[in-house]
């Protein structure tokens, strides 16, 4: 699962599919993403990718991110420029030079942004992200976990207005974030969660970006070799199908600033006869299985087209579309007791602990 | 209408008393502000007051100004640190030295607000403010129509967390900060509109706080004196009295972090057999005489307790209440077309142009 040590403008197709998988039905549309980091390496130069061994210790590591409902960013599409704008100005902020870049989440639009400050600034990107997955809220980052504040973190929007936000938590982070989101339009782009590389070697999940890339890989492979997608994607990931339907009522709204709802679907195939439902707050948070829960946040659940594997994000969904439900483990920092206080099934107001996914919680036994 | 050259503890009465009658209902509860200035004159020392004429054309003058709902501000008392770390940060971000502090608005909690600052850092404040009264939103001040911009600005909250927003107009400040505020639990301290000196002699509305001292003093004294409070201040201004009556009924909700509502009146003696009614949003906008709009912001509309004299703001409303209410004229930069559309009444959504008031239109006749 190596990523290339240098990423160029057609590496970038399969990164976004791939990210679009680790979205988690969330994250923002990878397809705006993959422009974005396109049109940026495309004017500027190849993004250099680094392990987060390889930095010094010292190095100044700093994320980026675009925040707010997917729904809204595929519609008002960045420029790219407030991404820069935000790297820049909380350089400013912090007196030094940034070393390299990070990626907040590598799910969705946010697993190409960081290409995009990346191939700008010509800074490495690191190999990594805060989440191995996307979540819907700038607390849930492992980095909170080992002590890193988000900010000083610099919010900007596309009319050019910018906030420098510094709080007393991370979550009055995300409130405060969330709230000028909302007046922003809906999105805007951020940097926060500035960190030295020794922290970084502790807190960044490893490896996600080359996840992204190979997860993309296999599934254009797979179509090329007229193999089946959901299968090739499943085995790479040893997730599990937990189910197999066709959407049959969809219901959603643009809340608080997040997209939330509910997808219900009736079964085909081997689940023919069976009711599926998923919840989503941006990512696809629960998936209840003939009226029990199977598997909770902060486990990853994604959506793929049954014929052509695509992965499908919560605004995406649509009556009709036939698709295969995935399941698969999180990164087990989030199992911890402080990692289910921060994303667990509980915080988002379900009445449930959070299970952790085994193998016969799945379909099919989980790899 | 002179105001002493230095305000000690036992000034702030007058001021604050004052303060609310300029605050026209609006602006915050003046009792929790004078509380805070008096503290802060206690331990600090004494303020020293300027005219803006004597500060240097390259001095740094800086406003500062409470921000939210008044029923939440009544409730949530700040402990006036908030004001000096918002003014110390703001002058950290500027890089230079402050020289004097100014008021934003002379009226209700943020006629004494800027006291607590000066007491503290030892700067003289300058006698006068951006308005002329109070007004609920931050881009009305006369400062703006002299192209002064209300960013960078600092907001804080009492927990801790700050935000400094660079936006792309003041209106945008406005959207932010009270997104902001809102998020804060609905009251937040600022610091913003810095300007020099020389911009300071152009757009200060002048003379405001020696205004509140000196109203503050003749409802004291005609209390003393046992002469008619209201007469007296009706005197002072120049007030026309639109309205003598008991509150009927009074809706009002905080929304969007305002404070906005309706309140009812009968008429009693002189106004036997007439219905009134005040709308505000913290301040009060516009007042209807039986049926027709008799005065509309950015004229000043205050309400006395018919017996005291003493200023009700509009969360003190209540049923039953005997009020006087008084119309004055506001300052004529108010009245220009870039004015009216700043604070004029179809800003706030009715659907009436702005018609200055006149002798004509108050109860007895205006002087």
């Amino acid at each position: 699962m190596k990523i290339k040590r240098t990423v160029h403008v057609e590496d970038m197709e399969d990164i976004a599919t791939g990210g679009a998988i680790l979205g988690t039905g969330g994250g923002g549309d990878p397809y705006v993403g993959k422009l974005m980091a396109q049109e940026a390496i495309r004017r500027h130069a190849p993004v250099k990718i680094v392990d987060v061994d390889e930095l010094a210790d010292d190095a100044l590591v700093v994320p980026v991110c675009m925040m707010g409902a997917p729904t809204v960013m595929t519609e008002k599409i960045p420029a790219g420029r407030e991404l820069i704008v935000a790297f820049r100005k909380l350089e400013e902020l912090l007196g030094r030079r940034i070393d390299a870049v990070l990626c907040g989440e590598a799910g969705g639009v946010n697993s190409t942004t960081p290409f995009v400050v990346a191939a700008e600034t010509g800074l490495p990107l690191v190999d990594g992200d805060g989440m191995g997955r996307a979540f819907p809220e700038l607390q849930m980052e492992t980095f909170g976990m080992f002590g890193v504040k988000a900010t000083p973190m610099v919010l900007c929007d596309d009319k050019g207005n910018s906030l420098v936000l510094d709080t007393v938590s991370n979550a009055w982070t995300e409130r405060l974030a969330r709230a000028a989101t909302v007046e922003m339009g809906g999105s805007a782009l951020l940097a926060f969660y500035a960190m030295d590389g020794a922290t970084a070697k502790k807190c960044v999940v490893r490896g996600t970006l080359g996840l992204t890339a190979k997860l993309g890989e296999t599934l254009r492979e797979a179509r090329a070799g007229h193999r089946d997608p959901v299968a090739a994607i499943v085995d790479e990931l040893g997730a599990g199908v937990i189910f197999h339907g066709r959407i049959k009522d969809i219901e959603r709204r643009t809340v608080g600033g997040f997209a939330r709802g509910k997808a219900r679907f009736e079964g085909v195939d081997e689940w023919k006869g069976h009711d599926f439902r998923l919840d989503f707050q941006n990512e696809f948070l629960v998936a209840e299985r003939d009226g029990d829960i199977v598997v909770t946040t902060p486990d990853l659940i994604t959506a793929l087209e049954a014929e052509s594997g695509n992965p499908v994000t919560a605004d995406a969904l649509r009556y009709g579309l036939r698709l295969k439900v995935l399941a698969l483990p999180c990164n087990p920092l989030w199992r911890t007791p402080q990692g289910i206080d921060l994303v667990g099934p509980r915080y988002f107001g379900y009445d449930v602990d959070y299970r952790p996914l085994e193998p016969a919680t799945a379909g099919r036994p989980c790899r």
